[in-house]
C-alpha cells in the first residue's frame, strides 16, 4: 500500500543502476590525443547526425534569403556582401568541411580545433578577423526530465555570423521566425545584434532547464518530508550532479559576458551593448538560482539524514519498551516454572493470583516510567 | 500530555505537506518565452489586483498635490514641470498601460520589459534619460509569520520618480505622510531625495522581516534544546529556505547601493549621497544579520542531530541494562525448569533459596558494573 | 557520583532554558520605525541608566581640568578652546540632550540618529566638521562568564572628542588615569592621539573577552574528551553563538581601522598613524583568534558526535554479546523444559550434565568468537 | 556469493593497508637541510635512473639533428648557435653534472638548487638570461590505476630549451615526432613555440589522468549506490587524496600560465601567445573538472553515510518486529509453564486452544500495527 | 591481544586529559594590561631562561668577530661601524635591558613593546631607522612529537641585525657556521642578505615540522583504516589543532614576505630580492601543504565516523540474526513447556522429534532469509 502511494509520487527511476547511467559521464574526453600538433582537427564527440547540414540566412532591412546548401562554396560570396549573413552548420564530425570553411574565411587553426572538440568550457577568443565564442546549449528534455547539453560555437565576423552545433534542432527557431517575419527590430540592425539575439536565445533556455529542475527539487522535498526512502537519497545525489553540470556551464559564461561588455565595444555597437547587459543579468540570475538550489538540496540531505536518525530512534524505543516490560515478567514466570522440590510458594493458594497482580504492577510501573521519559 | 505542552510551544505548522506549500516556489518563471524579441512586454506574474491604479503626488516646498487618476494621460504634463512628481502604479498585468507610459516618457524597451517581468534580481540600469532600479519589497506578514515579497520598479527621471508595484499596499505610507505634512526636509529637497526616501523605506522594512525571523529562530532554538521532534527539523528546513530567499534579495541590493554611491553622483546631489550611504550601511547590516542567522540555524541542525543521537544512545542503554540483567537470570530459571529425571539439585532442600540468592548477586553485580560504566 | 564529578567540572548552566535566555537576542531592533524621516532621534535600546551623566576632561601639556556637569551648556566653550577636550556622555535615552549637543556642535542629523540607535554595526562616517565612529565596547563579565556588549559612539572634531555610551562604567579608566597623572605622552599630544588612545582601550579589552572564552573553550574541550553529556552540546552551541557575536563586532572594525589608516591621514598626524596601525594589528589578531576558536569549536562538535556514536556502538556490543550468549542457551533449557511424554533424553542419566557441558561449550565458543572480532 | 560479485566490481585494493601504501607520502621532503647556504645543490628525491642521460635535438626549418651525448660539453656550442636547441636531461641525482651545466650556461644558483630539489610547487622564475619553469608531469598509470608524478624543470633561454626530468620516459614523444617528421609548423617557429609545445604536451596528459580518475569515480559511484561496503569508504578516501594531489599541482600551474600571458610577452612572440592562451584554457578546464569531481566524491561520502544509516534502520526494524511479536508470546507461554498448585486455567478443557488463539490474535495485531507504521 | 597490537601502533598519548594538556593554550595572553600607555614594556610570556644572554657577530668579507657580552654597552659601537653586525638576545623577561637597547639604537617605543609581548601575529613594521619583523620560530620536538613555538623579533637597521628570542637554542646554527667558515657568499654580502639568511633558516624549519606532522598523519590514517578507537578521534582532534596553529603562523608570514618583495626594495638589494622570492615560494609551499593536510585530516574524520557507523551496523546484524533465530524457537519450546491438562500433542509419540524438525526448518529458513539479505 505504501509502495503504491510512493509510486504515484516518484515516477522517476528507483533502480540505482539506471540512475547512474542517466547521470552521464563525469569527465568528457575533451581534447585531441596528447602530443598532436595544435590545430589538428579531430572531432572528439560522437557522430550525432548522419549528414552535416549547412543552412544560411542572408538579410538586410528589405531583403531576406534563406537556403539549405549542400556545400560551403555557396556561402563564400556572403563573406564580403554588405548584407548580414548567418550560416548555421549542424554536425561536427565532418572535419574536412570545417577545415575548408576555415580556409575560405581565414580563421585561426586553434579556432577550428576548438569548433570540432566538444566538451569545451565556455570561452571567448578574440582573433584578428573574428570573435570566437563557445557556449553550452542546454535544453530541458521533458521526457527524460533531464538536461540535454550541446556545444555551440558562434563566430562573429565583420558581416557574418557562423554557428556550429553538434546535431539538428536548436533554440534558435524564435530568432529565425523574427528574421523571417520582420518582427522586432532585428532585421534593421547589424550583425552584432544577430549575435546578441542568438546568445540571448541560449541563455533564455537556461531558465526552462531551471524550471524543470525546480519542479523535481520540490517533488523530492515533499518526498523527504513525507516518506524518505533509500531511493530518495539516490535521487538527491542525481540532482546534485545535475546542478553541478549546469553550474559548470554557467559560471564561465557569466565571465564571458562580462568581458564582452568590458572589452569588445568595437564589435558591439553601444546600442547592442544595452541588450548584452541584459543577457549578462540573466546569466547572473541563472547562477543565483543554481546556487540557491544547491543550498536547498544540501539542506535536504541534512533533513534526510536527520529523519533516518529520528526513525531509528523511534524503532529503538518500541523495541526497548517491549523488551523492558516483558523480559522481567518472563523471568518471574520462569522462576515459578522451576521444578525444585521445595518451593513453598508453589503450594500457597493465593500465590498465583498474587504473582499475576505483581506482574501487572511491574508492567504498569514500566509504562508510567516510559511515559514520564516521553517515550510513549 | 507532552503533546499538549509542545502545542503550546509551536503554534505553527507541523503538517509537513503544509510546510512545503507555505515555502513557495523555488524557481519563479522570471522571463518571457525563450526566443521572443527583446522588449516584448509579457507580464510574468499572477494578476494580483483587479484594476491597475495610478496615483501621483506633485510637490515643491510650497505646493502639494495628490490624486488618483484613471489614465496615464493626466501624468504626462508632470514630465517637464519644475515640481517634483512621484507617480505610483499598482498592478503590472496591464502591459498596454506600461507600454503607453514608456512611450510618453521615452523609456528604453528593455526597461519596460523588466518592469512587467516579476522575479527579477535587484538591479540598477542607467539609461540616457532615466535611472532604472529593481528592488525586492519584503514585508513581514504577522499572520502567516512569513515574508511577503513583491517586486518594486523605481524609475528616477530628471524631475519625476515612477514606482511600479505588483499589488496595492506598500511600505511608502510613512513617506507619503511626510510629504503631506511637510515633516522633515523632504519637501524642500529634489527628486533624488525622494528616490532615496523610497529606497530607505524599503530597506527599513527588511529589519521588520529580520525581527520576525529572529523570533521564530529563538522559538526553534528553545524547541531544539528542550524537546526536539521530527517537525522541528522540518521547521528548521523552512527557516533555512526563508533565509535563503532574503539573502538572495539583499546581496545584489548591497552591490546596487554601492554602485549608486560610486558612479551616479550626477543624479544624486552630494547632500543626498550622505543619506544613500546610510541606506547602504543598513543593507550591509541586514546581510550581516542574515549571515549570522544562517550560522545559528546551521548550528541548530547540528544540535538537533546530536540530540537525536544522544537519545538513541540513552534508549539503547535502557534496553541493554534490562536485557543484560534479566536474560542471564531467565536462563538460570530455564535450567531448573528442565524436566530431566536425574537433576540432583532439584531435590536439595536449600537449592531454591540458594539459586534465588545467586540470581540476586548476579543482578546486583550487573547493576554495579553498569554504574561503574556510567550508564546508570 | 558521576554527577558530582561533573558538577565540579561545569559550574555553568545545564538547564537548557537558562542557556537560551543567557544567549540573548539574535536580532536587535536596531533602527527607527520604518518610514520615519531620517534624522529623527529615537532611542532604540533599553534605558540603562537613571540619569544621563556628562563628564568632561580638558587638558593641554600643562593644565588639566575634569568635571561632571549637569548640562551640555557648560561644554560649549570647549568647542573652540585651544586645549584638547574630551566629553563623555553616559546614557542615550535622553534624545533631547543629544539633539541639543548636535545643534551646538553643528553635527549632521544622521550622525545624531546613529548615536541614539544602539545595535549599529561598527562604522566610520566622515562629515565635514567631524569624524564619526561607532564601536562595540565588549567586556568580559567574570560573574556570568559572558560578554557584555555596549555601543560606543566616538566623535572626533577639530579640538574635541565626544564619546557616547549606553551606561556608566567603561574601559577608559586607564586612559583617564594617564591623563590625570601625566603618565606617557598622552598630555603632550593632540586630539587625534586621544581618539587613538580610546580606540586602543576598546580593542585591548577584546583580548580579555577572548581570554574568558578561551578558558571556557578549554573547559568544554576537556568535557567533550572526558565525559560528553547532552548539556555539553548545549554549551558548545552557546559558545558558537558567543563567537558569532564577537566576530560580527570585530570584522567591520578591522575594515574601519584600515580605512582610518588609508584615507584620513589629515585628521590623524603621521605620528599617531603608527599607533593606529598598532591597533589595527590588534584587531586583526583578535579576528584571527576568533576564527581559530570557531575552527576548534566546530572540531569539538565533530568530536562530540563521534563520541556519542562510539558509545552507542559500545552499548550495542554489550547487548549483542549478552543476548548472543544467553538466548541460545535459554532456548536449549526451554527444549528440555517441554512436557512431551516421549522425550528419551529426559530419562538418560548423563543427559543433564552433558547438556550443561554443551551449554558451557557454546558459551565459551561465543566468547572466543567475540574476542576474535575484537568486541571483547 | 556476494563476495564474488563485488570482486567483479572492484578489481582494486580492498586491503586497507595496501590502500595506504599506495596513497604515497603526504609531505615530500622538498628542500635542503635547514640552514644550508642557498644555492647548495642537494638532490632531494630518490635516485630513479641508473645513469643520467643527456639527449639533444637541434633544428631549424631545414636541418634537424638528434643525438644522445655522454657529457654536457657536447651541448655547449648549441648555446650560441642560431638554430633552436632542445637539451633533455633524464635523472637528477648527478648534482655535479647539473652544476657544470649551470656554469656553462650561466644560470643563477637558486635555479640550479630548484632543478635538483624535487617536490617543488609549480613556479615561474624570470632570471636575467633564462626563464625557469617547474611543472608537475602527471601520467596515468593504467596498471596501478594511479597517477605517476614527476618533476619537470624547463629552462627557456635565448636560443635553447633545457628540460630536466626525474627519470626516463616522458610525455614528449609526440613533440619529438613532429620535430623529426616536420609535421605542423613546429620546425619553422622559434624557441618560444618549442617551449609552448612542451608545456602543451604536459597539460594534455592531465586530461588522461582525469579520464582515469573519472572512470574510477563512476565505478565507486556504482558501488556506493548498489552495495556499499567498508572498503568503499576506504577507496573514496583514496580517491579524495588523489584529487587533492592533482589539485595541488594544477592550481599554481594556472596562475603560472596566467603570468606567462601577462608579463613575459617579450620571450613569447604574439603569435605563440595565442597558443599559450589555449594551454591556459586547458589548465582551467582541468581545474574545473577536478573541482567537479571533488564535489561529486564529497556527495558520495554523504550517500555512503546515509546508506549505512538507512541499513542500520532496516536491521533494527527486523529485530524490533521479531522481538515485539515473540517476547510477549513467550511470556504467556511462561506463565502457563509455572508449577503453582492452584492454577485453575490449567485444568480447563479449552484453555490450551483458547490461549493459542489469543496468542495468534496478539501476533496478528502486532503485524497489523507494524504494517500501519510502514515498517513491514 | 588487540590491545598489545595497537600499543605498537600508537606510542602517543591515549589518556584524553594528557591530550588536552599537550595541546596548549588556545588564547595566549598577548598584550599589556588594557589601558596601559602604549610603549609600556611588559613581558607577557613566561620567563624561559635564567639570564638574558647577548651574543654578537661582527664581520665583513675579511674579518670575523664573535662574542658573548654581559651588557648591551659593548654592542653600541657596532651601530655605526662599516661592518655587518648581528646581535642576538636570548630571553625577553629583562624589559630594562630591552629598553636600554631601544634607547641606544633609537627605536620606536611600540617596537620595544612588541619585542617583549610574545604571542604576536607575524608582522612587518617599517620605522624610520629600522625594519621590524616578528616571525614565529617553529621547531619539531622529536620527543614530544609536537611543535615548539617561539617568537622571533628581527630588527634590520642600516648596518646591523638584531634578533630577540624567548629562550636559548635556535634555528640559526647553520647560518652561524656559514659565517664562521665563510661557506657560501654570506660574508661578502650586506646586512640585507644576513636578514634573508635568518628568515630562510626559520622557514626551512617549517618543513621539518610539516614532515613530523605528516608522519603522525600517516600513522593516524593507518589507525583509522585498520582499527579506529575512541582515542583515534582524540588524536585527530589534536592533529587538527596543531595544523590550526601552524596555519595561523604561516598565513600572515606569506603576506609579510609578499610585502617585503613589493615595497621595501630599498632595504633589500635587487640581488637579495631573488633570494627573498625563494623564501616566499617556500612559505607558499608550506601553506599549501598545511591546507592539504587539513583536507586529509578532515577526510579522516569522515572516515572514522563512517567506520563507527558501519561497525554499529555490523553489531546490530549479529544481534538481529541471533535474536530472530532463537526467540521464535524459544517461544515454541515455551508452548510445550506449559502445564495444561489437555494438551493432546504432549502425548503423541512423534510430537517431540516433529517439533525439533520444525524448529530446524524455521532456523534454516531464517538463515537463508538473512543470507539473501546479504547480512550473513
Amino acid at each position: 500500500m505504501s509502495k503504491r502511494k510512493s509510486a504515484h509520487l516518484i515516477p522517476a527511476a528507483i533502480n540505482p543502476l539506471r540512475q547512474i547511467r542517466v547521470m552521464g559521464r563525469l569527465v568528457r574526453r575533451a581534447v585531441k590525443k596528447p602530443g598532436t600538433a595544435p590545430g589538428t582537427l579531430v572531432h572528439s564527440g560522437e557522430k550525432k547526425v548522419e549528414r552535416t547540414v549547412i543552412r544560411f540566412l542572408d538579410y538586410d532591412a528589405d531583403n531576406f534569403h534563406e537556403a539549405e546548401v549542400p556545400d560551403i562554396a555557396a556561402c563564400v560570396p556572403l563573406k564580403d556582401s554588405p548584407t548580414v549573413s548567418w550560416v548555421n552548420v549542424d554536425g561536427l564530425h565532418d572535419v574536412d568541411l570545417v577545415r575548408r570553411i576555415g580556409e575560405e574565411f581565414e580563421w585561426h587553426p586553434l579556432m577550428l580545433e576548438d569548433i570540432v572538440s566538444v566538451g569545451q568550457r565556455p570561452k571567448l577568443e578574440e582573433y584578428a578577423n573574428a570573435l570566437y565564442i563557445v557556449l553550452p546549449m542546454l535544453r530541458w528534455n521533458t521526457e527524460t526530465r533531464q538536461t540535454d547539453e550541446e556545444q555551440l560555437s558562434l563566430i562573429l565576423g565583420e558581416r557574418y555570423v557562423f554557428t556550429f552545433q553538434e546535431r539538428r534542432g536548436d533554440v534558435f527557431e524564435g530568432v529565425r521566425e523574427r528574421l523571417r517575419t520582420q518582427r522586432g527590430r532585428i532585421r534593421t540592425r547589424g550583425v552584432d545584434y544577430l549575435a546578441y539575439a542568438l546568445i540571448d536565445a541560449v541563455v533564455d533556455h537556461y531558465f526552462q532547464v531551471l524550471e524543470g529542475i525546480g519542479v523535481i527539487t520540490e517533488e523530492l522535498e515533499e518526498e523527504v518530508l513525507l516518506e524518505p526512502r533509500q531511493s530518495t537519497m539516490h535521487r538527491l545525489h542525481g540532482l546534485k550532479r545535475e546542478l553541478l553540470t549546469i553550474r559548470r556551464a554557467v559560471w564561465p559564461l557569466r565571465d564571458l559576458l562580462s568581458s564582452l561588455l568590458r572589452d569588445d565595444m568595437e564589435r558591439f555597437s553601444e546600442d547592442t551593448s544595452v541588450y548584452l547587459r541584459d543577457v549578462h543579468d540573466h546569466a547572473v540570475q541563472v547562477l543565483d538560482t543554481v546556487e540557491t538550489l544547491r543550498d536547498v538540496v544540501s539542506g535536504m540531505v541534512d533533513l534526510y539524514l536527520s529523519t533516518v536518525s529520528f526513525r531509528t530512534n523511534e524503532v529503538m524505543k518500541v523495541l526497548t519498551i517491549m523488551a523492558s516490560i516483558f523480559i522481567p515478567l518472563t523471568f518471574f514466570a520462569g522462576v515459578y516454572g522451576m521444578n525444585f522440590e521445595y518451593m513453598p510458594e508453589l503450594h500457597m493458594h493465593w500465590a498465583y493470583p498474587t504473582l499475576l497482580a505483581g506482574m501487572l504492577v511491574i508492567a504498569i510501573g514500566m509504562v508510567i516510567y516510559f511515559k514520564r521519559k516521553g517515550w510513549l
